[in-house]
């Protein structure tokens, strides 16, 4: 039976223009030139992307659902980028908001090694919310990083990540870092995860990896749009025994809705958890956004495993009851800052930790 | 002597409220922290980043210039990325305009293995500017394609690449395509090179460059934001005899400056050419846009080569004098659409050479 993927965009036209507009899309994400130069009766009958549907969403946009064909694809991790949204993400009047994936091309992926379930058993075992936050600055020696471990572990955080912005500087050379901060963790006896941001090119990041399993590190920070997609794919693949936290860094440059690219893409290929600007934070996410990132991520699909939402930026102790009121006990909630900027870090850690605590009764 | 990335960021703010947003963005692109929660006196002076000038556009939006250290770096090419655009990417006031790179940092990168003049030497070594074009569709069979090879390269067509719609699928498998491609256009006896689309994870692109490269292949097109900006760079470091065609699939226009993205930091992790859309095709870009773009893929830069610039997208024979009136002779058209739709495909690809061979003399 012949599979065609569902892919829906945004496009910002007039009326008049849509339909015109919606035929050069399915084109040009598929053929890529003019129908009538498709000579190839067979490329024409299963090649040529299809429009589905255009919908007027009344505000000068339109919904065009294109079909495009699995044979596009071509069984490639990578590929499936390109078609999702290849050429048309250089035009600026074209968002990619939403794609269902027909079971041959979710086949081609393992999803997250292990997800909600298996991120909760790593990071202690305990149900309903988790805990995360994070170590700062960047430029802070070995020694104040694993400081701010110990207490952070000792005020009972189920997983203590590096920030994003640690990588492998002078400063906190990685070897080192992860070191003593997994030590530091896992001395705590509380039964809490040390996540190290792992970044580089494939070889450099398969070393830190190397360090990092050595050092009995379990969870590993990545940023898969800093990495590369299919890179992260390959490398989940490489290390079914790691949970992987992915960060949205570098994530922001083009026009894919929030829950496509950070919670169904980075799931399939590879996330265990996901890292998202909460609404009301540092960062522009709506309510409905965050809503629809976090079920994208931990959401039944398929054989692909739930991902855990980890909504963070700018969050303070104060809002983990609205948090977790929203966004249910299926996720992570990652406060740093509040935690960092306080006059006595281990009080306000222990705070966040008794606040998320007083949920799971 | 102590080195600092500039920086540049287009933020939409009120007047009254950039300064604190500039300061914040220095924070959130260093630290991540409050300036008071960086208790390191070190850290204070070496590694928060810092406001080095704010521009007012009259337009509602700010120039933002900011030092970041060459600290946070970390000899790192992929932790670049996350200093450059990685939590602001998320914030949509802000877009990433332009980047001064020290020379520690630019010490990181090869740059193009054989870029602008090599590309010429490969392609058959004429002066001047060069013919590209692409093979279609997708899902065309291999015999098809190597009809057009042959074909194309007859016609005097410099190089001719696969569409990056091409990649393993099941119409036309990879090392059977690249076979009979290559074969087609080495026996042209033109000097023309043809360039396949290698795409995949890692260990599928490094497969297909055995392949490719094992046919006499010395000329490839890579997408690198599909694959990831630092697993190009390490590809085009691996493999130093080939040449990269740089293709902007899933490299959006959301909020990097195209000619940083496209011209700068694809020339700097690795491309030997870039292919970017044209003004007045089927793409958004400006004339000032792809002159920009233009510049930073071939203007001097230290010790990392020029690489070509490829306008495409869209373009026809008869913009060809208008092209190379606007681009100069350090350029490459891309034309393929327009050749393909003809009746006489040889007698077009003619028409191209031939107006491009006229600007040569």
């Amino acid at each position: 039976m012949e599979e065609w993927l569902r892919v829906t965009y945004r496009v910002t036209a007039a009326a008049v223009d849509i339909e015109q507009r919606a035929g050069a899309i399915a084109l040009e994400q598929s053929v890529e030139m003019a129908l009538e130069a498709v000579t190839n009766p067979w490329v024409r009958e299963h090649v040529v992307g299809r429009v589905e549907s255009i919908t007027d969403c009344g505000d000068g946009s339109f919904l065009v659902v294109i079909n495009l064909s699995t044979v596009t694809v071509g069984d490639n991790p990578a590929q499936l980028l390109s078609m999702l949204f290849g050429n048309v993400s250089l035009q600026g009047d074209v968002e990619l908001v939403d794609a269902e994936l027909p079971p041959s091309i979710l086949a081609l992926f393992a999803g997250p090694n292990h997800g909600l379930a298996g991120l909760r058993r790593i990071a202690g075992g305990r149900q309903g919310p988790l805990t995360c936050s994070a170590l700062k600055p960047q430029g802070a020696p070995v020694a104040e990083l694993a400081e701010l471990c110990r207490r952070l572990a000792g005020a009972g955080i189920d997983v203590i990540k590096d920030d994003h912005g640690l990588a492998d500087q002078s400063p906190a050379p990685f070897s080192q870092r992860v070191k003593a901060c997994q030590h530091a963790v896992a001395s705590s006896g509380t039964g809490a995860a040390y996540a190290p941001s792992v970044v580089g090119t494939p070889r450099q990041v398969a070393d830190q990896l190397a360090v990092a399993e050595g050092e009995g590190v379990q969870v590993v920070l990545v940023a898969p749009m800093v990495y590369g997609l299919p890179a992260f794919a390959q490398l989940a693949g490489d290390h079914p025994d790691l949970a992987f936290l992915g960060h949205p860094a570098f994530a922001g440059t083009g026009r894919i809705a929030p829950a496509l690219l950070l919670g169904r893409l980075f799931r399939l290929y590879g996330a265990d958890a996901v890292i998202f600007p909460n609404f009301g934070g540092r960062f522009a996410f709506s309510p409905v956004q965050c809503t629809a990132l976090a079920e994208a991520a931990r959401g039944s699909w398929g054989a692909i495993g739930p991902a855990l939402p980890v909504p963070a930026g700018g969050m303070s102790v104060e809002r983990v009851g609205e948090m977790l009121d929203f966004y249910g006990p299926d996720v992570m909630l990652l406060i740093s800052g509040d935690l960092l900027n306080s006059p006595d870090i281990d009080k306000r850690a222990r705070q966040f930790v008794t606040a998320v605590e007083a949920t799971r009764s």
